[in-house]
């Protein structure tokens, strides 16, 4: 596609002063992802800093019909923040005002712009905690957080950033701006707007600001690295954790031995925390006040699940050094895939109870598939989040040979996923990686409803077209 | 309205054996809710059993353009439930069985018509706990509980029914069957439709299911009764509650001393837990896992707050018959203002920092209106929504020429609310009672795109028709 000169040029005096740049050179780090999976193209990116900027570029947009793409962080692991077709780009990075910070009020609005990282810091420094954590928290921005419906690790216990929003202010695909923004806990004035636009990545609307909940400032934070014989046990320690806190557990990461194994051979400075190896490992965090004494009943808890043999060894973080290292294990987990060779990543859930035995059908169907792969199934165990990644065999084949197998991969993981009532997407969402694919696993009156919503509120199409949805009869 | 023979004849067939009544003396306790303030008719009620039955009776309705009210435990404050305009009425209260009930993924999927107190009994029995709680718990269902959106007394921890929905399945205005019942935590496969039934108060859709969030089941649970000077220490203490503890409040009440007093003249078995009185009261409750010495932190957190001045006396239950005493002055607050005489109430949340000045301005308003009359604001002050309830004056005038200012009385009332960006419904909904009035307190392009999603999801307008939107221009 190409975009008429005329349009270029009225949507660049509509982004306002420095809002806008054409230099390829500026452009291009816009156009490709982190790991280097996605290239997209655009002719033109924009930078607004106000809504009100937005409001009149989506106008010119709607009314020229010239798609656009909405960025946030670039952080987005599915492409949906990709331009893969010349669309207009338009990155919400300068809308980066944290508006209000209402710490009695247990509120702070943000713009989309907002460094996912830099919300944390303010909180924090109102003694108030803004719980949504993941790995890229240092680049994503608020509005993909809402745009994406955000996971990461402290799900569990605070949610989906869904949960944690309050109110939102959106642009319309037309250039109309509708304010949601009031940041009340309790509202119940007629349809809750707000939900269409979380978790849309940018196809219904783009998010300009986000009021958001805030908590208490934990007192105390308990963590542990505990090995575990088998999934099973994990899965129990994290029932025992629950029961013995009153649900204060934060967060419930499963690593396998495989994977840590592969940390520890490529990531600096980091070194395996317990003294034998364990099949699988568990990374559990815990939050409370100050007064609840939470690491006794932690230590507590792991005694009587060591005496069961449910637990085989743990460690508990003693400061705040050793509790970094232990997360930069879970975290550098992708990374140190990296210098293994071609990995091919699945985001799924399924019920946490079938975690066991999907992370065994799966073995076995990708092993069959592939001899050699190595599965590398880690992540969010409390939610039955797990990143199920599969990395190349050891000594077999190219790089590239094997990522061509992605699709047949997936098919045969998504199997077992839809087999127990799973998703495909558990967090990352749907972006192009998924469109084609979602028809397959979705209720088709949902398909049906989701085009009607598209077509109400982007009836030409502008807004991140071949995302999430493909136009037409897919 | 009238409705053509031929179509009660194949209502009633499609809603199956024992699935219908004319009877006007079967139907009548439909027509009214409890407080008696709406009365509406119907020539039918029905009584479907099954989503297939539901989908039928749908299909027809809409094919023969005959509006349908759904109804569940007729328990609603705002006449969401009533058939004011002799409309079909359907009843979901034999659409009540648990499907399923997960104790390890922690979830249940209960049918639209099952009482909520059921389940809350049944996920008891398998050792786990499901928070939603208010006064009409014995009566109300699920279905109603997810299309209002509920809220009650444990929004504070757990969220209003929104929160603890994973999944839905819900009837479309043409009879077709939407399944979004998959419970999972975690799913980001498309624009997440469940979100638009719930709080739509059955005009987009009907539900006949959901998949719900389990929690595990509080091991200690502390129940104070606590007095205060003002509204402001009572917020001191709420914040102070939550920072020892790390956010385990699960309740926190506010009564007014004229409140109370009316519950000790009229309601049975009920008498003051503390000897001397007070202006202001909190019911505060806090809830953790067996190991956590809850008693202790909230012990030491009283006399904290006593030493301060932000408390002035308080008692803490030491079993269950006296906490379920002490719920019973709050719960009994509406019943024992209905011995005083007529009562206008108000569901409204505003900022929880704005409480106090909210209940001051107010009650300025109200009293320079009707000299006299008596505010009694009591409710979920952790969550800023406030029951303003206005009981008349002791010794002036009748109750229906008191009751005749309902209008006049809300005026104020709201003006006070928008002020300080609070809302005029905050867990009620908006039904027959405030569909006029909310034009006036939401944003225009929200009102716009409301009516679009109306237009989408039932064109003919035969879902719950005059509640929530007015059709056409309002």
């Amino acid at each position: 596609m190409s975009i008429q000169p005329d349009v270029i040029s009225r949507l660049k005096e509509a982004a306002g002063p420095h809002g806008f740049t054409e230099d390829p050179q500026d452009i291009a780090p816009h156009l490709v992802e982190w790991r280097g999976r996605y290239q997209g193209r655009s002719p033109l990116l924009l930078k607004p800093r106000t809504t009100a900027e937005v409001a009149r570029v989506l106008a010119i947009c709607n009314e020229a019909r010239t798609p656009i793409v909405p960025q946030g962080g670039n952080t987005g692991l599915v492409g949906g923040q990709i331009p893969f077709d010349g669309e207009v780009l338009l990155s919400l990075s300068r809308l980066n005002r944290i508006r209000k910070l209402d710490a009695l009020g247990m509120s702070a609005t943000a713009e989309a712009g907002v460094i996912l990282a830099e919300l944390q810091r303010e909180a924090d420094k109102a003694d108030r905690y803004f719980p949504l954590s993941l790995a890229s928290e240092g680049s994503c921005t608020i509005g993909g957080n809402v745009s994406t419906n955000a996971g990461g690790v402290n799900v569990l216990r605070y949610g989906n950033m869904r949960e944690l929003v309050l109110g939102l202010e959106v642009v319309l695909a037309d250039g109309r701006v509708v304010d949601l923004l009031r940041g009340l806990r309790k509202d119940n004035t007629g349809y809750d707007l707000k939900q269409l636009f979380i978790g849309a990545e940018g196809t219904l609307g783009i998010v300009t600001a986000a009021a958001l909940r805030l908590f208490p400032k934990p007192g105390e934070r308990v963590t542990a690295f505990v090995a575990v014989p088998d999934v099973k046990s994990a899965i129990s320690l994290l029932h025992a954790m629950q029961e013995a806190t009153g649900g204060l557990v934060s967060a419930f990461e499963l690593m396998p031995r495989p994977g840590l194994q592969m940390v520890l051979a490529h990531i600096s400075q980091t070194h395996d925390p317990l003294a034998a190896p364990s099949p699988w490992y568990v990374l559990a965090e815990a939050t409370s006040g100050g007064d609840v004494q939470l690491q006794d009943i932690i230590e507590r808890c792991l005694v009587a699940a060591t005496g069961n043999g449910v637990v085989t060894d743990a460690v508990i973080a003693t400061s705040e050094t050793q509790r970094a290292a232990l997360w930069r294990l879970r975290e550098s987990l992708s990374e140190a895939q990296k210098y293994e060779g071609g990995s091919i990543k699945h985001d799924v859930s399924v019920p946490v109870a079938a975690v066991p035995a999907f992370i065994a059908e799966a073995g076995e169907a990708v092993v069959k598939l592939i001899p050699g792969a190595r599965p590398v199934p880690f992540g969010h165990l409390g939610d039955g989040n797990i990143h199920y990644n599969v990395s190349q065999p050891k000594d077999g084949g190219s790089t590239a040979e094997f990522l061509a197998r992605w699709h047949d991969v997936n098919a045969v993981v998504f199997d077992v996923v839809l087999r127990m009532g799973g998703s495909i997407s558990a967090e990352h969402g749907i972006g192009q990686l998924k469109v084609a694919d979602l028809p397959d696993v979705k209720d088709p009156v949902a398909i049906e409803l989701m085009r009607s919503l598209k077509a109400m509120l982007d009836p030409l199409g502008i807004l991140n077209p071949g995302k999430v949805l493909l136009p037409g009869k897919q």
